[in-house]
């Protein structure tokens, strides 16, 4: 709290100055040290002006329907429910319409800075599974499947077959506890208070 | 609407390829033509961070507000609108806290990224004394002024001298009838629109 008024996690502290905001310290981090391999920003300045875009776009439009989804009560409501989910998917869906075709990552064949902004939000998604009756993207096959949900499969993989990524995560168990809060609509986290009110990200 | 489905503005053309969201576009074009001088990016790693915090603080804090403030109805409602008021006050204060002591700019003596962010906001709140019964920022030596405001008429000072800034404004009569309709909150842009849905900057 003294370096971040705000109150919010990740906090920095570089030479005794405080720096937040997820990817503005990672993007820090890369200027900072342009020598430290491997660099996960872009060299080329459109594709890195692609990736603040994609990046900004997961703060402003998917997290905030990611948590509107989760967050929606009551259960029995099933119709407005379908509603928070098909608008989250739709997000999703926008998302990776954005992604190099080839793949897997989101610029191509090795993974940078819009991969790893999102990735942890994907590998917690198993949580509409357990609290919200379905997440609703098809699996392989199933109706619905097309090619943008073939595309996110092949990005989930890569984002799950990641070393440095799988080593962020925690066991299941300890993410049920915080979750059931937000799922039950009762957490108090700056995030789970500005989605109550209809804003966006704190 | 073909270069950005989005159907935001500014959208940059770039060898056919599609740009948008300002801070984006300002970011690249620094990026892209890094010889043209004045540069508005800080050298300093730090600063650099610095400034995308503070330019992010404008769209997701205070630009909300602003249009809180400024799109509330109905006006009989007092309590309310003096409500919207402080909360939008209360953005521009956080705000000017994180500003170079001395200034008069942002980060010191010379102009940079965060202070053209800004600056097209700060140019118009005199909508706030034309439709919402006066804007709240108390004048020199009036009550309620203090050193966070004494700071703020600085910056303004400046940013209202600065040619180049002045030569982006067009005459009051053009923002009249925009505004007329944001201020009865009839408004149909999408930025009106997630507004009134209490969301941000779409």
């Amino acid at each position: 709290m003294k370096l971040n008024p705000r109150g919010l996690v990740p906090t920095l502290q570089y030479n005794d100055k405080p720096l937040f905001e997820s990817t503005v310290v990672l993007q820090f981090l890369e200027e900072a040290y342009p020598d430290h391999k491997p660099q996960i920003l872009p060299q080329d300045p459109y594709d890195r002006a692609r990736s603040s875009i994609w990046a900004d776009f997961m703060t402003s439009r998917i997290i905030p329907a990611f948590h509107r989804f989760l967050q929606f009560q009551p259960m029995a409501n099933k119709e407005r429910l379908q509603e928070k989910r098909k608008e989250f998917l739709a997000t999703i869906k926008e998302f990776v319409a954005e992604m190099d075709p080839t793949g897997p990552w989101f610029l191509g064949s090795e993974p940078s800075f819009v991969d790893f902004v999102v990735a942890p939000w994907a590998l917690r998604m198993w949580v509409f599974d357990y609290y919200k009756g379905g997440l609703g993207i098809p699996a392989e096959g199933e109706p619905g499947d097309d090619d943008v949900w073939r595309r996110w499969r092949r990005w989930v993989k890569a984002v799950e077959g990641r070393k440095s990524i799988a080593d962020t995560m925690s066991e299941r168990e300890h993410y049920l506890q915080i979750y059931q809060r937000y799922a039950d609509n009762t957490a108090m986290s700056e995030l789970a208070k500005a989605t109550r009110k209809g804003r966006g990200v704190p």
